[in-house]
């Protein structure tokens, strides 16, 4: 049986994890990054077979994952559509936020948009880990086309993953309250962090606040354009919270003075 | 050697679980619970030996551990102070705030304000766990006396605990940041997540997120007593972390407003 090869266009942590299961998988594996620097750590990682050009990957791929940013993806999927059809029979792009990507890919043959629930507050092919996926939801938004999608559930199945239905609009809602409102909130828990130092206070840090300080070490330039794109869901959320912290900072002292009278 | 003898006042989660150590570490254990039902539940998780009269217990215990709620604490030391001097060479406590207690418990014997950075969402000795306070900070704020502070150490260390010596002051101070704030934050989190529901949700979840819904369904009746004594450190936090979401929905909404023009 010929071997399959699987194209991964961004090889950064996640691109990565998919080249090492997929290598791990028996798939050949072409790693291509718009940073000429990245291919060559994601083969010293163990992650592609070959570093090779973006044509070239497109020539010889039967599958594509583009596991760039966000901004990156829709850039890649431009290029794509200009291009004309690619020679894989399933193109997948993994970026956090799902409806400006079908928006973007709408027509482009073979493409299924794919959000895997995995990932870490790291970045880079150096971290690349071949059970990242393991268990872990794959949501895919349905293409239509139910051969593609079919191929599509079979590719993160490989991956040791449950592949999720859902509709992208829906998918964008819950993920801004899941997963990019929790980041927000790392961000600004990790600043206020810093008033407070030293061995007490490393010992004193809990379950839910080393999460949030871990999750606030995240690396902001993955996180722009995800949050640029899902805005609609996340600003409001975000005010919600602030309102609810307000009214809680109230209630706290106002049941302290009635308590101390 | 004659059998070292523990009494547990407040035979919920903590204290169960502490029983159920001690009593694995060859101590025979005393239960006494303001609530009646409560002993008879420890006695059946095997957390204590005997269930006891408040009375009894203090005449034969050789250490004695508050595991009340935070006005539980404050009561019992109270009420010791009216006793007189106790049989126990070391009497501790393990409530969330330390500087109420301490300032309670001033000029009583053989007393030692701590800590156990343990615990669960859950409540009632059914859940004790030997094993809960493995491997976790244990504080505790010096006394003054260094053999009795020497014998609250190695009470907890043969839990498993490492013990921390802290100023009660500092200590709540970095809990309320560190615990406290935490727990707000994820009853306003979980609050919010009634309006999101269903298969898709739950399988949206991720790391932090699922670790604030976990939190938020914490007790309030465990934590009324702790927020209100450490307002002044939890209420500032509170207020700065509200101010900051909405610096960061601001940002959000302006930086989009921009590309989009």
């Amino acid at each position: 049986m010929k071997q399959r090869v699987v194209g991964i266009v961004g090889t950064g942590l996640i691109g990565g994890s998919i080249g090492k299961r997929a290598r791990r998988n028996g798939a050949l594996v072409l790693g291509y990054d718009r940073d000429v620097d990245a291919p060559r750590a994601a083969l010293e990682a163990g992650s592609i077979d070959e570093a090779v050009a973006r044509d070239d990957l497109y020539r010889r791929a039967d599958t594509v994952v583009i596991a760039a940013y966000l901004d990156g993806v829709l850039a890649e999927i431009e290029r794509i559509r200009n291009a004309g059809p690619v020679r894989a029979s399933l193109v997948i792009d993994v970026a956090s936020v799902k409806a400006s990507v079908v928006h973007a890919a709408e027509g482009v043959p073979n493409f299924v948009a794919t959000h895997p629930m995995a990932g870490t507050e790291r970045s880079g092919a150096r971290f690349a880990d071949a059970e990242l996926f393991e268990n872990r939801t794959w949501a895919y938004v349905p293409s239509g086309d139910e051969a593609l999608d079919a191929r599509a559930r079979a590719f993160v199945e490989s991956f040791g993953a449950i592949p999720l239905a859902v509709d992208a609009a829906e998918h964008d809602r819950i993920v801004g309250f899941t997963s990019h409102l929790p980041q927000i909130l790392a961000w600004a828990y990790g600043r206020r962090a810093a008033a407070y130092s030293g061995d007490a206070f490393d010992q004193l840090v809990g379950r839910t606040s080393s999460e949030l300080l871990r999750l606030s070490r995240s690396d902001f330039g993955f996180w722009r354009s995800v949050l640029a794109a899902n805005v609609a869901n996340v600003e409001p959320e975000l005010r919600a919270l602030a309102t609810a912290l307000t009214e809680a900072a109230d209630a706290l002292a106002t049941r302290t003075a009635e308590s101390e009278t």
